[in-house]
Order: structure tokens, then C-alpha cells, then sequence
């Protein structure tokens, strides 16, 4: 299987209609023949369909109520035992815990004001703002999933590699550089950590996977222009974030933290960059400078 | 002095322009007669005027890097000693460490092509997505905040009172409610506490003051609608408010985590719903209802 993609698939713009599921496939913008979800539980979810398999959808055009897959009878459609939390339901799960991107799919099927007259739509980017579970109107336990329209202000691919390009995006990028960052190098730092926190050892669990941060030791943006690169992200537990990124934390030349007890605990196959590292003690932290 | 207004001040929308100062004072769009900067350090910067003072300042239209105030020598108006991260220069790093907007008001005589051609204008809500450091143009130290325009889709003083009002703008809310929330009960139940973690008593101390989270216990929005209310917000670490909103912590009745060890510290004068703990453990609680 091709690397998964999460965001835009080049040459498929926002609207783009499809004649059916498989051209759909073909196209990589649904990348399951069958499944009203494509992607994995490890990963996270790519894209969903929406065709009216599921009752208790709710479809308000930029917020969608979605029902998760499973526990339905495949003869006749009907909810016959409770959705279970695993593969595609988890895989949107994983997406809503680390702020992934979703494709969404209408087909004409789907009972709703959006739906196109024939075939599929692909109707953009959405996040997954909070997963849940619940009994549905059949009395089986459903999981149910909030999605919410990505602004159509920001056009994903370009932000990837041009961050500095567009300035009207920048508001934008604050969430979606972070959904960015998670599928590249932020990904393989945290992969390799074991999304353990480099400071504090802290690892988060959470029934989706475990969670960590990456963090950008020099900032990324105008002006500092960090880059988005393994010697510039750090793994941490979002608490050691916020006192790195507010300036209550650094990190010395010998990996000693500044500010805190200890030390960086450093991979002997990351490589940290001195000059960042250095870039941090001089612009970010406030207590080298300042007692407070 | 009246309450702080973080955001619109009502009567006044983006675009609205002012003769002079004393105009910009009395409409309550800028609170201060002479400072670029109006706000505490206790409770972040409200507004700033661009008025050319500064030689460092960058104006990108939506990305603005601001310098901070102090350091120069009120007579000839140059830098002459180093700035402090005190009182305005403090607000502008909390209004960036708690996420709140700060009101732009370009003057005229402010070197810029977005600055009106007379008077002042009033530009619009900006976050401070992040402060440093550095030695600027004239050897001397200055701090610096990167300034990003909030989409002009979002109109603040709705979301307050409306959340379910306008779905268009839902995806802004994920920020956005995170700011109002500071300003009014979030910000009195983390008072309450004293910005300890009720899960694990962690106080995080940053610079520019203590960083705690407001969790809300039943979430916000539809389908969930938990109200905005000291009752159902928590006062919560990031580490933990990660572990609670993605289902791996909840609250049993008698205040006993479930999914972790100890218990929610609960203050006398904090009454939190019995109906919104239930709420959680019922639908959002994953590993009481699968074993992962």
C-alpha cells in the first residue's frame, strides 16, 4: 500500500466530483472499495464516506455528526450489537487525539442538503474535534465522532513546504502545521522516544495511542525560521511543552536543563542541533535573562 | 478602572476609524492616553496602538512582530538600555501564554501600508503566538511578539453567548472559546486553585505566570451541550486535561479517579456536577467501557 495522505490528494481539489466508489479508489481519495472509513488504527484515519449506512448521522454541512463502523447486520443493515472500539473507530480516534486531518465524502445517497444529485463529492478537510460513545437508535452502543469543517482559507499542500509563503494562512497554520508535523519527521521523533518526554519521562496513554508533542526547539516562522527538521524537534509531554515554548525551560550544551532538575534524555540516533539548542537560550528563555 | 475587555469592544468593529488618541481612549479601544501597550501583567495586553515608535517593528498586514515597550530615552526616542519583561511587555507574554486576542490600532504616522492616511484605525483581533528576545538595532535588548490576525470568519463576541449559534465558524471556535473561556469562569476556577492540576497537584510556572487548563467536564457544543459553568469546568494540567478528553482518566461520584490513581482535589467552594461526572464516565470514558 501507498504511503497514506493525510490532507488534499494532489489533483483533487475541494469539489471534485467521482462517478462511483471506484473511481473514488482509483483516484486515492477513498482508499477502501467498501468501508465508509479508509485508514488505520495505528495511523489514523484518511478519509470517510458518507452514504446513508448509518441512522444516526447527522449531517449540518460544516459540523457532522458521524457514527462509527461495526455492529450492524449485513444483510439487512440494521444496528444488531454494539460498535466495538477498534480498527476504523479507533483510527478516527487516533485522528482526534493528534489533530489529523479527515477527507470527507458525500455520496448521493446520504440523506442531507449537501449530498450531490449523482455519485460522490469530495467536500474537503475536516477535523475530528471529539469522539464519544453512546446508544444509538437501535439501543447497541454507538461511537460517534464530531467532525468539523477545515476553513477553506487554508489550502494544506502549500503550508507542508512553504510555510512562510502566505500570510494570510498564518492563523490557520497554528492547528494545521501541527497536523503537519505529526505525519513527517515530528512522527519518527516521537516513534523513536517511544512518545516518552525527553524531560520528564512522562508517557502519556491514551485508549487511541499513546500521546506526546513535538516540539520546535528553534521556532518555526518568521522571524526565527527554524526548521522542521529531526535536529530541531524535541519529544515532550505537553506540560514540559508549555514551559519550553513560554520560556521557563532550556536546555544546556550538555543536555542539563536550564531551569528544571535533570537532563534531556537524548537517542543515540538524534541528533540535536547545538545552534538551535543555543538559538532557544538566548531568544526563548525569559529566567536566563530575567529573575522573576 | 471597568473590566478588561479581551476582544471587539461593542460599537466599535474592525475598520472603525478614530481622530486621535483622546477618541481611541473614551470609545474604551485603547485604555491608555500615551502607552502603545493597554493591559496588566496580571491579566494580559487588551489592545496596542503602531504608531512609529519603534524602529524594530515589522508590519506583514497579518503577521506583525511588535517590540515591547521601555528602554528609550524619552527624549530623542532612542533605545538607550535594555527593555524588561515587566508590566506591558509581561502582559503581551500572558496574553501569548493564555491564548488571548489583543485589539491592533494602526495610526497614521506609523511606517506601514496598512497604516490609515490620518488618525487611527482600528485592525482588528490578533493572537501573540510567541515572544523572545533579542539585541535590536541599537545593541540594546528588546522583546519582541509575533503578531497573527484572527480570520476576519470569526466574530468573537457571538461565540460568548452563542456557541451553537453559527456552525460556519466552529472551526475557529477551537480556539477561540479557549480564549473567552480564560477570561470569565475558567479563569475563576483556576484562581480557585491556584493553577494546581485537581488530578495530580502539578503547578506549571512559566514566566509570565502560572499555566493551568479549564477542562470542561461535559463538553461543549453540540451534540453534548455542557454549559459554560463552574460547575462542569475543571482545573487541570495539560498533561491531564490530554489524558481526560481523549477518555483515558475519569471521575467516579465520590471524586476517585477512575483510570488513574488518587483523587480529584476538590475545593470547598467549588461545587462540580454530580450529572456532568456521570455525563463523562457514561460517554466519554473509553477504558471503562473497553479494555484496551
Amino acid at each position: 500500500m501507498t504511503k497514506r495522505i493525510f490532507g488534499h490528494v494532489p489533483g483533487y481539489p475541494e469539489g471534485s466530483l467521482f462517478c462511483d466508489r471506484e473511481e473514488l479508489y482509483e483516484a486515492g481519495v477513498h482508499r477502501h472499495r467498501q468501508a465508509g472509513i479508509a485508514g488505520s488504527q495505528k495511523e489514523g484515519a484518511e478519509s470517510i464516506v458518507l452514504s446513508g449506512g448509518y441512522e444516526d448521522d447527522q449531517d449540518f454541512g460544516n459540523t457532522i455528526i458521524y457514527t462509527g463502523y461495526g455492529g450492524r447486520d449485513s444483510k439487512t443493515g440494521q444496528q444488531t450489537h454494539d460498535q466495538p472500539f477498534t480498527r476504523w473507530n479507533r483510527a478516527l480516534a487516533y485522528s482526534s487525539q493528534n489533530g489529523l486531518p479527515v477527507r470527507v465524502i458525500r455520496g448521493s445517497n446520504h440523506d442531507s442538503p449537501y449530498s450531490p444529485p449523482t455519485g460522490y463529492s469530495y467536500d474537503g478537510l475536516y477535523t475530528v474535534e471529539s469522539f464519544w460513545h453512546e446508544i444509538g437508535k437501535s439501543g447497541f452502543r454507538i461511537w460517534r465522532f464530531r467532525l468539523v469543517r477545515i476553513s477553506e482559507h487554508f489550502a494544506p499542500g502549500q503550508l507542508i513546504e512553504e510555510e512562510q509563503a502566505d500570510y494570510s494562512v498564518k492563523r490557520q497554520e497554528v492547528r494545521v502545521v501541527q497536523i503537519v508535523r505529526d505525519t513527517a519527521k515530528a512522527k519518527e521523533i516521537k516513534a523513536l522516544y517511544r512518545y516518552k518526554c525527553q524531560m520528564c519521562g512522562t508517557r502519556l496513554k491514551c485508549p487511541a495511542g499513546p500521546y506526546a508533542e513535538a516540539a520546535h526547539v528553534r521556532p518555526l516562522g518568521v522571524p526565527h525560521s527554524g526548521p522542521d527538521s529531526a535536529d530541531n524537534i524535541l519529544c515532550l509531554c505537553p506540560n514540559h511543552h508549555v514551559l519550553f515554548d513560554n520560556g521557563a525551560i532550556s536546555i544546556a550544551e550538555d543536555f542539563s536543563l536550564i531551569g528544571d532538575p535533570g537532563n534531556l534524555t537524548v537517542h543515540r540516533n538524534h541528533h540535536i542541533s547545538k545552534e538551535h539548542l543555543a538559538y532557544h537560550r538566548e531568544h526563548l528563555l525569559v529566567g536566563f535573562y530575567e529573575d522573576l
